[in-house]
């Protein structure tokens, strides 16, 4: 598989992958979240230049995970705004900060606090389940993998296998600088 | 800013982006997250070159978010585990892939369910909020943003706009192959 048809795999994340997986689009996302809307502010907030940028916001636009609308004419300005489909993606990017906040902070610790607007209190947002509604972690789920995907997972062992034993090493290399008897 | 010092800001986001900011690193989170150990599996399930998997995954150990243990030696051959803070990542892998099934997903649905185990029954988990346990979307939460980080806000848009002062063209080029009159 190659990074560019990412998108084409069975699995879900891939999938998603494919649409926002990097590191410059998640930023342009965080911005949008934030109440950006303008190509400068983008630019200015990610340090991205401009032509990356107009690339990253054509995708976001053809996958209508964005939408744009002018704002200014001669020459025309554009204002970008999450459709569904983008406002779709805030657990991923509250998700990202709760975990950066956690793990990766430093001493001066999170950058930036969450207010529950309902409630009025800070807040942390946690994963629950749709179900039953109480909190879920890594250990509270069990994947059950359909039918599509389980066949893709089989052919992706077979054709590996069957790369690896054409191969004159049989096992894949896995520390290329390690020693290796 | 650069994609390789994206973890030095002081936006969670950012920070977070630094450590798994990139697609295969987040398809060896979900082979991870699907119960897979082993280098050989991950190389089967998400078709990466040997020698970028070995990188992604020392950058993975690296950073604490995965550890890894010999399971057999001559050569030795290791079994990767994700960490606490691997763990940790859960509620980025599932929104990732739950966004992903209710956009992305092709007509045969979501290839993949989950089961709370502790209540039984098929889940989508949502984000709550910690302190009062509603269910969070993104029209539900306010941004408090903390001196550091609106201190770095500013210095962006002043940098940004000193930047675009000193070129002869005053506005940054927003679609460098459109007419601009």
């Amino acid at each position: 598989m190659r990074v560019s048809n990412i998108g084409e795999a069975t699995c879900s994340v891939a999938r998603a992958l494919g649409a926002i997986g990097d590191a410059w689009t998640l930023l342009i996302l965080r911005e949008l979240f934030l109440g950006q809307h303008r190509f400068e502010e983008f630019q200015a907030q990610t340090g991205m230049a401009p032509y990356l940028l107009s690339r990253r916001l054509a995708k976001l636009l053809a996958q209508g995970i964005v939408a744009r609308t002018p704002y200014r004419q001669r020459p025309t300005r554009y204002e970008y705004r999450l459709t569904e489909k983008g406002l779709d993606l805030h657990a991923v990017v509250v998700s990202l900060a709760r975990w950066g906040d956690r793990w990766e902070a430093g001493p001066a610790g999170a950058p930036l606090t969450l207010i529950h607007k309902a409630c009025g209190q800070e807040t942390s947002p946690v994963l629950s389940c749709s179900a039953c509604g109480r909190p879920v972690g890594p250990r509270d789920l069990r994947a059950r993998i359909g039918p599509a995907m389980q066949a893709e997972r089989a052919v992706n062992r077979e054709r590996f296998r069957g790369k690896t034993r054409r191969k004159s090493s049989a096992l894949p290399t896995e520390n290329p600088g390690a020693p290796t008897s």
